[in-house]
């Protein structure tokens, strides 16, 4: 697989763009989180007035060998079926993405079912489903590299068109599942805390989700660890060097692999390469963080170049946002995927970018400052 | 003053739209919050595909004779500077409403200083400033209701150019003061919980705010209460006949001439004529929260048009919230004022409306549905 060559992002943007934002006629920090976030948005692109370009969401599809296996309250049909529900246009992401202008890319990273060529899909297609992480690994290791490259391909062709940031969703029956045993591996945080009821299990559901899963997980009792894993860009920027990075990759790898979705995989591959051209990362939900804990697991800079949009109702988000440090922008109980909840806090970027470009100056307004 | 009647939003149609809500292609309830603001939105209309038109934002300032008393971390020419601001395009709620198309009105209900006839401005001013509560009422009766006229004839104006949907904003050095004496009288939360740093107080000008505030209460022993009343549309309608709201009504008219700003009086009176002709309201933070606790103290059925924009990280505001079981849209630690959150919540209410015209029903996508 490529290799993915992910610089920190630089420091001696902040205080440029703290003192930019306090000249602002507005109270200290009246802005709250919209000051956080212009600060991030500032750092990555090293200006003092970012600008967000040909905004674009993925949304990556795949199917699950584990999903007959009674891990999902729906038939792994509606995969597909939803994928020809966004060609169509008729899909909660069609319709926010139609009200902000943002492109959308729907890719077939592995679904089961034959699409033929159609216009507006992305062909990713690794596999038809993975196999049953239940019965062994779900992917080869080559296959878990092709899919990430597809998602490399897709990031290179849109960073050529122009767009400096993307927002990340996905479809596919059974796959918070998979996230949830990619995010106990990544995170060493309880595997019975980070299974939720994904689409609407319910307890006898959950609790049937729940042991299938730590079955899966005993069926790979050698599997590497990660809790020593940076966990944040700043914290983690002095203590893993490349050839660790490197090292620990080759052990993401395998965790992705095992577990992963080939949609999962294919967002992996995307952050890597989104980042490395100095892309704004839109984290969606649950499962988008877990594509994400695969590539900070791989390369800890991507965290750097990650706005994460919200926090949703699924139960293990919330840990994973705690676990990466993140301060999601919206909490609106969303549980949809599909990229919805990137969509969604899409305005707020926009805002931070639109404050710090034309928002007065109490200088340039004549307006006094405080009196203390 | 003009009496307001203003209906209690319809129950009948929440059935059809939790119908329509729950066949759109998503699970159960995966919108979370963005699916009862759409509930709310079509109850409001009575509409299964409610829309928004013409959205504006309308801006009330005003001076505060206490504030040269020291209850602001800002001296008060800020006010008539902010206003220039405004008029100049230069503030953030000019930066907010320019990115989303919201018509913006500024209001001048009582800034101690003469603009003269200016484009942009609208000219209600009572008086420069109130009198000071920490010697007597604010305002007199009669300017109370000026204040409140003025901000209903703005509302009509709107309401005849076909407006649907109106959020508030405000400015006034010291109005948050004055927005705590009226948070303490209307829903009986102790003072010094509702007191909070405003545009940025220290340790000590925070206690010194909640000392001169105390003092302000004590001037008035004989003060109405309101803890009584109720503080939810739904819940309140079978308790308060239409006599009891109006004899209320005079004791809520004589607090908020006395403690109130006439920008709060402003969009006390707009709120209510927004109400009464149907309008969607869309409520900022801690100061546009207690103009509405006013409102509601004259007709509660007001509760019920109100969408909470978000929650302010003003002391007094999540209390307010919580007092009007109100669960806000955003909760990014704002606090500017100038309607800045109802600006930056607004494209939440259009991706409310968007999903309910726009997205697929499982039937007509083709989707199955849940296989329990």
């Amino acid at each position: 697989m490529h290799s993915f060559n992910i610089p920190a992002v630089g420091r001696d943007m902040v205080a440029p763009l703290q003192n930019r934002i306090d000249q602002k006629t507005k109270p200290l920090g009246a802005l709250g989180q919209l000051e956080t976030l212009a600060l991030q948005l500032g750092a990555i692109q090293a200006s003092l007035t970012p600008q967000l370009n040909k905004p674009h969401i993925l949304v990556c599809a795949g199917d699950h060998g584990a999903a007959k296996a009674g891990v999902s309250a729906y038939p792994q049909d509606v995969t597909w079926q939803m994928v020809e529900n966004f060609l169509a246009g008729g899909a909660a992401i069609n319709v926010f993405a139609r009200q902000h202008g943002l492109g959308l890319v729907v890719a077939d990273a592995g679904v089961a079912h034959d699409f033929g060529v159609r216009d507006g899909l992305v062909s990713a297609k690794v596999a038809p489903g993975t196999a049953n992480y239940l019965e062994g690994p779900a992917m080869t290791a080559d296959q878990c590299s092709q899919a990430m490259e597809q998602g490399a391909a897709v990031v290179r062709r849109l960073a050529g068109e122009g767009c400096n940031v993307l927002g990340f969703g996905e479809m596919g029956i059974g796959n918070t599942a998979s996230a949830s045993l990619l995010t106990h591996c990544f995170t060493g945080l309880p595997l019975a805390d980070v299974v939720g009821r994904g689409t609407g299990l319910d307890d006898a559901g959950l609790a049937r989700k729940r042991g299938l899963l730590e079955q899966a997980l005993n069926l790979w009792p050698e599997r590497p660890t990660f809790s020593h894993l940076p966990c944040e860009g700043e914290a983690g920027r002095g203590r893993a060097s490349c050839g660790e990075a490197a090292e620990t990759g080759g052990d993401a790898l395998s965790v992705l692999a095992r577990f992963g979705g080939f949609e999962i995989a294919m967002m992996t591959g995307a952050m890597l390469a989104a980042a490395e051209t100095g892309m704004v990362l839109l984290i969606d939900g649950f499962i988008v963080t877990s594509a994400l804990l695969a590539a900070i697991a791989i390369a800890p800079t991507v965290r750097d170049y990650c706005v994460f949009s919200h926090c949703s109702d699924e139960a293990g988000h919330r840990l994973q946002l705690a676990h990466l440090k993140a301060q999601p922008l919206l909490q609106l109980g969303l549980r949809l995927g599909e990229g919805t909840g990137a969509a969604l806090a899409w305005p707020l970027l926009v805002s931070a970018c639109a404050f710090m470009k034309e928002m007065a100056s109490f200088e340039s307004a004549g307006v006094s400052e405080k009196a203390t």
